[in-house]
Formats: C-alpha cells, structure tokens, sequence
C-alpha cells in the first residue's frame, strides 16, 4: 500500500468522525509488511475522553496485535499529529509518521515543535508532511464553517 | 487533600505496577472541590498499549466523570510527565500539574520540554516539581536495579 492509498483511508475515517459531529481526522497504521493493522478517528465527543483522537486509537489498535510495539511500522494521519499523539508514536516505536495538512496551532511534527525526530528522545521516526493535504484541510475548513454557521 | 496527601495516593499507584512488573509510575486526578476523581499506573506491559502510562489512564477515567473535560483540576504523577502525558493534559484543560521527580531523559514539564506552559497552545498548566520525588526515584532506581540484577 503506498501513502497515498494509506492516506485514502485516512481520510474516510475523518469523513466518518465528521458525520459523528467529531473534528475530522482520521488516521491508519500500516505494518512493515503492508498490512492495515489500526485504524482510528476522533472520538473525543462520543467518548468524553480528551485522549481520543484518531492517532491514539489507531496506535492502540495496532499495539495490540503486535504485543505493544509498532516496529517497523508508519502512522498516517489526515493531519499533523498533536504533542501527545507524537509523543504516542514515539512510544510505539513507530518507523514513519506521514500526515496530510500542517497544524500551524499544536503540530509537534515540525509546526510547533519536532517531538518525531528529537534527537534527545529514545526513538525517533521519519516524517512526511503534506500527503493529500488539501483534502484533509478541506475537510476541517468544511466542519468548522458549519459549526460557526 | 494537599499536594503530599495527593501524591500518596500516586505514590500507592507506583508500588501497585512496580508489583506487576510494570514500570513504577503513578497518578492521580483531584477535582478542584478536593474530590479524587481519576486514579492510574503504568500498564504498558500488561495491555501492551504504548500509551497506557499512568497519567493518560488517570486522565481518561477523571475525564469520564467530567464530560471529557478537566477544568480545575490538579494531575499529580510520580515522575514528570513525558511528552504524550504532557499532552493530554493540555487537551484535557487540567488546571495543575504537580509531579515527583524530574525525568532528565523524557520529561516534557521542564526537562526537555515546557509543554505543559507552552504560551502558544491554547491551554496552560500550572506545574510544581519535585513533590515526594525522592521517594517517587526511589522507586524507580530499585526497580531498575533488580531487572538489571
């Protein structure tokens, strides 16, 4: 699966939190090997749980059928992962982060901070910014017109 | 409950997951009324979850009773928060965050990161170090001690 497929994934779960009422991201985690093994979207409404977002559900998911590491494997998210989600798949051991949009107001990939490749933390993971940016923007654009509507 | 009060209690926490196996990190939540709200220990091993530390668990069963929110609240850890934790703790909008000892290798309160204060995110915390932390690295180093042993 290349990163462009993996992000369409991506972005039907962010099409599907947005139908929830959610802010819409949404993110995957594919193995090493090309295998889909987590998949996640925010649910920090439905859920009142301020850790669920789509990047930490997904990385739950994948931990659990790997025994708790994510080796080898890349998170992609529709945008750019929060302090807390970097420093999730940090923890994971995840190989790659790949997002869609930049977020200018809490990015900790390389917005406001860059926690995926701190050299001072025990892991540090590839990065690519800017996979099917556009839709993923687009469709936060979209949820928060209609909220201020 | 004071600051050394509620730090017990996070204290208890830390000996419950050292006795599991499990790092021994521990948290808990007080509302701002005084009330105990949220109470964890790492779990990382047992529910092969890289993101079961202690304050994300404390985090998310405080945030249930509250309607997904923090507000007032005070999150007392063992050990300076790492950046995950850090994280959902601004998510989470907790008033206050007071921890043990200083993690020189990962901490996100001081260390190597002032998330927590982080002038840019749309919340602050208040934070307070070094509570109990003497007995909370104690913990810590004899843990260590005997996987190395």
């Amino acid at each position: 699966m290349d990163d462009e497929a993996a992000m369409a994934l991506a972005l039907d779960e962010a099409r599907a939190a947005a139908g929830e009422g959610e802010v819409p991201v949404g993110a995957v985690v594919v193995s090493g090997d090309g295998e889909l093994i987590g998949r996640g979207r925010n649910r920090t409404v439905a859920s009142a749980d301020p850790t669920a977002h789509a990047e930490v559900l997904a990385i739950r998911q994948a931990a659990a059928t790997r025994g708790g590491r994510l080796v080898g494997a890349t998170l992609y998210a529709t945008l750019e992962p929060c302090p807390m989600c970097a420093g999730a798949a940090v923890l994971a051991r995840v190989a790659r982060v790949v997002w869609g949009c930049d977020d200018p107001k809490a990015g900790a990939g390389r917005s406001l901070y860059t926690l995926l490749s701190d050299p001072r933390l025990n892991h540090r993971c590839r990065v690519t910014g800017g996979v099917r940016g556009d839709e993923a923007a687009a469709l936060l654009t979209a949820f928060f017109r209609k909220l201020r509507a």
